[in-house]
Order: C-alpha cells, then structure tokens, then sequence
C-alpha cells in the first residue's frame, strides 16, 4: 500500500486502516461499537492523534471514529474532496464597526486539499467566522470577492479595480478595509495603492498568510485578527500591511505600504519595514504606535482615487559587466520610463553612460534607486554619479526600486511631460522618500555575533 | 570669502587666517615668533584643533604652527593638492607571514583631497605602513597594483586578472592574499573568485572601505587590519570579505564568498552575511570561528585556478506586470544564460511561462532564484513554480540571485551543454547553496520591537 493512501495517519488508527484495506478518500461504511458510519476517510493532519479515524458523513459533519471500535469497513468507492469550511452565521453586533474585506487571491484562512494540494479558501463572512470565530468580537465583517489570483499575476487591471472598490467603500462609511492577498507581491501592491489612493480617511490593510491555516504553524487566523482590528480601530488611515511580528505570535506589525518587503521566501515573519521602523504593533490589546508622523483616521476626510498606470515601465536590475543592449532594447521595444536599482550609492559600469543618455534624449524617463535596499541614493559623491546625472538620470533618495517602479508607472499614467513626472517622482507622497532613516530601521543585528546569540538564547526565540 | 576656501579651520585658527586673507592651498611665506616659514596652507579634518595653522613646507614636511604666534603672511600664489601620505619603510620581520595585496581600485587607506574631491590612494607597503603602522605588527606586506577602477566597472577581465594573481602569488608560497577592492560590487567579485579559484590552500580575503581615510569615522585602518590578520593567520583557506561588524568597531566579520551581499548604500556595516552566520569574527586578539564547515588552511593544497566567463547572461530582476518582452528580447539578443529573481518562492507571471518555454527550447539556459534573498525557491508548492519548470527553469535553492548570475557567467564560460551546465550550477562549489539556514541566519531583528529598543538602549549601540 501506498505510503499516502493513508495521509496524516500513524500509530493505532493507521493499522486499523490497513487491516481493512481502506485509503483516505475512500467512501465506506463503517461499522464502530455496534453503530454505521457512513461517509470519506478523511486525510488528517501531522499533528493529529494517532487514535481516530476521521470519516465526513454524507450530512456534512465530521466525526471521529476510536480505532479501537472500529470493527469493519466496507469500501463503497472513492470520493475527491469536496469538503468545506463550517459556514456560520456571522453575528451582527451593533455596537462594532464595520470593516470591508476585499479578496483577491491568496492563502488567507484556507484549507489545503491533501489530496490535490489544491487550497480551499474560507471567505465568506459566514466561513471566515466558522474558520476564526474570534473576528465576530472585533467587527462587523463584510467580503467581497474581487478576483482570486495568484499575486505575481497583479497587475494593472487589478491595482485599478481595488483602488476603485477601496473608493466605492469608503463612500458607503466602513470604519476600515482589509485586503487579502497574497504574499509574494503584497508590498508592491501596497505601494501602487499609496499612490492610486490618497488622503484616506480609514485605514486599508492587506493582509495574507505564508502558511495555509491547516498547518500548526500558520499565521493565516492571527494575521486576519490582527488585520481586521486594525481596520476598525487603528488610528492610522494609510495603506499598510499587517503581518506576522519579527520573532514571536504575540503581535503583528503595520509597515507602511511604501517601505516595506518580502524579505524571505517561506519564513512568516517575512515583511520589514526597509529603512524605518513599522508604524504600530497590533495585538488583542489593541496598539503600540511606534512612529507619531501618521494620518489620522478621520472618516469625513475625501480621498482622491487616481487609478492611473502606464504599463511601458521597466525596472533594471543592476549587475557587473551589463552590457549596454540591456538598455538600448528598452529604448527600441517603446519602453517610456526605467527604474534602476543601481550597486552602492547609485551607480553602473562606463558602458551604460552612452545608451542612457541617448534613452534620456530619446525621451524615455530614467531613474535610479540602490540595490543594497537600505539608505539613499548619493550620486554627487562619485564621478559615476556625477556622470550619470549629466546624462539625464534623476536619483530617488531612499525610494526602494519596487516602489519606485510602481510609482514610475502610477507618475506616467497621469503625463508623460519631463517635468511634470520628475516633479512627481521626486516629490514624496506616501513616506516613500523619507529624510533620514533612524539608526534602528536598518537591519541591525544578526546572528553570528555574541550579543544576538546571547539574547536568542534568552527571552527571544 | 567663501567657506570652503577654509576648508577645516575654526576658531582662533580661522581668524587669523581670515584677517590675514589667506585660503587653504595658498602658497605662503609666513612669520611666526619672529621665524618665516614658506609652504602651502593645508586644510584641515573636522576634528582637528582651532589652535593651529598647518603647512606643507617645500621640504615636504607640515608643520603646525600656533595661531596665536602668526604675525604676518604674504600670498605667493596657489598650489595644486599634491601631498603624499608619508611613506616609510615596510620593516622585514622573518617570524611573521608573507601576505600579498591586491589592488583592484576602491578607497581603502587612502586621503581625500579636499580641494578636487580626488581620493589619494595610499598603496606601497611603505605609504600603507605610513597610514596604519600596527600593519608591520601583523605581517611582511607586498603590493600590487593590479589596476585602479570604481568597483561598478569590474568585468570579465578584471575577474580573470585577478583569479591568475591569486595563482601566481600561491605559488610563490604567500600565507594569504588580501584584495583591496570598492565595495559597491565587492560580493560579485568574491563570488566569482569563490568559482575560479578552487581548493585555496591560504585565505583569499576582499576588503574595503565606506569611509575614506580622512574622515574620523573611516573604517579604512581597521579593516585593513582584520583583513591583513586574516590572511596571514585564519584558519579558513576561503574566498572571504573582511568588513566592519554590524554594530561597533571592536571586531570585523568575515562573511563566505558566495554568501554575502552589501546591504546598505553608506553604512560601514553594510555587509552582512545571507542565509547563514557569518564564518567568523576578527579582532586584534585573533578571531572567534561561528561556523566549523570551512575548509582548513593548508599549505600543499594545490589550487584549481579557472578563469573563464561567458558575457552573454543576464539577470531579470521579476517585477509585477513584467512584458514578455523583457524574455524575448533576451533571446532576440542571442543571450545564452539568464537567472530570473522571482517572487515568492521563485515565481513570475502567466505571460512570462511562454516565452520562458520558448528560451529554454531555444537553448538559452534559465534559472531560478528568490528576490527575497532569504529563503529558499520551492518550486512544487504552487502551480507557478511546477508550470515554470514544466518548460525548462530550474531552481537554484538559496543561492543568491548575484551569485547565480556570475556562476552562470562562470559554468557557461567552460561548457554551453546543457545538462552538463544543469549539474554545474545545481552542485554547491562554495556553499552558495546549502542544505539549510539556521533561524539565525535571518534578519532577525530590527528595531521598532519593544526588545530590541531594550538592547538598542543597552550594550550595543
């Protein structure tokens, strides 16, 4: 027998399967202590017990089934999964605030299909309620389905439909919006609605999780809490991402959705804020700002909703020996606008200088950030810089090359005029350019040296 | 008159020269308690005291003389900044290690000259001895220039001079190699290095400054120091980058080749350790080993020295919304390699999947890193990943995208078949792959949480 024909099964209850001959997926009748069950051998999870079988009788309920009474089985057929999420009447409490989430995909409060790995998301009201009940004591929880894609599938059709259904909600009154999404691109699409979305009245929060929840160690049940409460109550009316703490699941963290990252590719305390520090911690107690420079919530405030977006845009990547080709076929394929993330203060080899120029004469708009993500631009320090900014490139202080991207985009979807996009993209609008980074908003320790190991063996894990 | 034409004078000192009208650079025959003294005026450091006026005598000393004692100066003209950092003689001490630098270009040990900006590169064993006498405590030095470039200029033949010195001077029994190189690409070249120079049997260490000399802060000496330390007495036969520790000057940390990448535009902490710990700690004590997989210093290790590079690679940096184009016109432009940094897990998206089909079926070898930069790519947890390597991309683990980049210029420098580069970049060399990241190899911490404010507050600072 296969070594998955019995997922999630050890122990007593795993021989007991395999006596009978029976597989997870299987449709049976069972017979245990006199009585029949009807219904699928559900697969279980690796932290289950080692002592129940686990049927989904045709009625829908789950029931554990003690090995130890199981006497026979007769196996009817085979089932794919099909099984939901509780549904639960999400309750409706006067006296809390109303707080819109608004889905596009990813992970959140889901379940993975052991069989197909296929994820089966939770979001009605109804099933985000069954999932995590403890939302029905924070708020007054609305969904609505925008799309359900892949989150390196965002685009423009997407960043314009959230920034227009951000609108459309705050018009109706919400106290807040929570965007589910999923965690690859969350922060580039943070950036692109600080900018399609401004002077907010309500906080706007995106949120998912890098573990689905039927994992032990999934984020997806307090990053959502976290979220939500912070959509209600926050007292910061911007756009930010609420996720995971740096080391611990007592709290989640607000970034601000201009400087803020994916940081690691599985671990889920995976977004920082780059070159500052994060805006608030959120536990259930409510919040700890760390930074005063916010705008507040204010629900009568107007927002302006500019869902622009040119999509000729590309951001270059710096790397020894480019050759200059790498720029002259952005300039032939009709590209209008380049973000560099340059290697140290802002720079690339000799070869370049020439092709850019000519980019820059050409018309197209070219802009440089730093590769290294933490501290600014500085172009006046070396010759490259200086030479490069001869030629018509404009440096972007401490703008990360993401944002910077998406704000090149959002500038050139508005006018393609010289000026008007360099005014645009060098004046800040969301804190995506700030005027200095605190010395803690670097990342300042790590491990290796004795006085992390000291204090990872201590207090934090 | 202009500020800076008193450039480093305060106080009495900048009085005196201000009624006298004299300016920094001016070629001058002063009286002073009754003795005349002709030479150039000299700017001053920040830090340097408001008592004195300094000069270059035509002798070539300077010489300090007190403010108070000026009685008179007369203007000759203005001289051009030619002044050497002093140089004496290296002394020969038997006992201690040969080492050998390398110089590449970068501002290590050198001055700045305040009136052109110009950075004046102290480089013979003699003007470094000159600059950081504790050198002569450390090792017998030797000096080679092997050329003078901005570190962003640093190609294929630079990569391939560089590889057959670090042979040459192996051969001639060296106890370890220091190159001094510019920062801004300095985790490219120790990556490459980490591929051409194979089964080292004495440390290869790059080192550099942030801060050039002049300044107080300059972490030119120090480094210098480590680095000579290291070449001449580590333990670890590896290609290594020795900079300053991540929060004070008391130690500097050597970080692996292929695991290291600049992570701050002007910080001198700016290069930390990927994915891992650092291989060790260096201060003048000796060093302090954090990692024990290293392979050993070894006098009669015969090193493989191979230095080839195939220019035509690329890196495509994946970004939301990326254009099919940003591939097919790679594969227009006869690329033979490219190394995609995708989100997530190593994702890009659907548009891009054909054309990724098509350049592989072209011939053109593709693979897989992570833009998170920690992490691994784990291609089979989503549909992404598996339909992406359906048509022909690879994974490369948690190999750094950079790193991917010059291995793929390295492999495809020795062979463009395909599953023979398929196996050179999927088999670890130099650890750019490992089989796991310890938890403290993230960045753990940053500040903004509550305990690291507490430890920000406390000893480290």
């Amino acid at each position: 027998m296969a070594e998955d024909s019995l997922k999630g099964y050890r122990g007593e209850a795993r021989a007991v399967l395999e006596r009978l001959g029976i597989s997870v997926w299987d449709d049976v009748e069972m017979i245990a202590a006199g009585n029949s069950f009807k219904g699928v051998v559900l697969p279980r999870s690796e932290t289950a017990d080692d002592r129940h079988v686990v049927l989904k009788l045709y009625n829908g309920y789950n029931i554990g089934i003690a090995a130890s009474k199981v006497e026979s089985a007769v196996r009817a057929g085979s089932r794919e999964a099909h099984y939901k999420i509780p549904e639960k009447e999400f309750p409706f409490n006067p006296g809390l605030p109303r707080v819109k989430l608004l889905g596009t995909g990813g992970t959140i409060a889901s379940r993975l299909d052991y069989r197909t790995g296929a994820v089966i998301p939770a979001f009605t009201p109804g099933e985000l309620y069954g999932a995590v009940p403890e939302l029905a004591g924070i708020c007054n929880l609305q969904t609505e389905k925008l799309f359900g894609i892949f989150s390196e599938d965002m685009g423009p059709i997407q960043y314009k439909a959230v920034a227009e259904a951000i609108g459309k909600e705050i018009e109706k009154g919400v106290s807040g919006i929570v965007i589910g999404h999923g965690t690859d691109t969350m922060h580039h699409t943070a950036a692109i609605l600080s900018f399609m979305c401004q002077d907010l009245p309500v906080p706007v929060v995106l949120v998912g999780s890098q573990r689905s929840s039927d994992r032990p160690s999934s984020d997806a049940a307090l990053n959502l809490m976290h979220a939500t409460r912070t959509a209600a109550y926050c007292d910061a009316a911007e756009v930010m991402i609420c996720m995971f703490g740096p080391t611990s699941d007592k709290y989640g963290l607000l970034h601000r959705g201009t400087r803020v990252r994916k940081m690691h590719s599985s671990y889920r305390s995976t977004f920082r804020t780059i070159g500052d520090i994060p805006l608030a911690m959120v536990d259930r107690s409510g919040f700890t700002y760390l930074k005063k420079d916010y705008r507040r919530r204010d629900h009568g405030r107007k927002p302006r909703i500019n869902p622009v977006f040119e999509e000729r845009v590309a951001m270059v990547y710096y790397y020894p020996n480019m050759h200059p080709d790498m720029i002259t076929g952005l300039v032939e394929k009709g590209y209008k606008g380049i973000v560099i993330a340059g290697t140290g203060l802002g720079h690339v080899n000799k070869p370049l200088y020439e092709p850019l120029r000519q980019a820059c004469e050409a018309g197209v708009h070219v802009f440089m950030t730093v590769q290294t993500l933490w501290g600014y631009t500085q172009m006046y320090v070396y010759d490259t810089g200086r030479l490069l900014m001869q030629r018509g490139v404009v440096p972007l202080a401490n703008m990360l090359p993401e944002v910077a991207y998406v704000k090149l985009c959002w500038a050139l979807g508005m006018s393609g005029d010289h000026d008007e996009v360099q005014k645009v993209m060098t004046t800040p609008i969301a804190n995506e350019m700030t005027p200095s980074e605190p010395p803690d908003g670097y990342l300042i320790l790590q491990g290796g040296v004795p006085e992390v190991r000291q204090m990872l063996a201590g207090k934090i894990r």
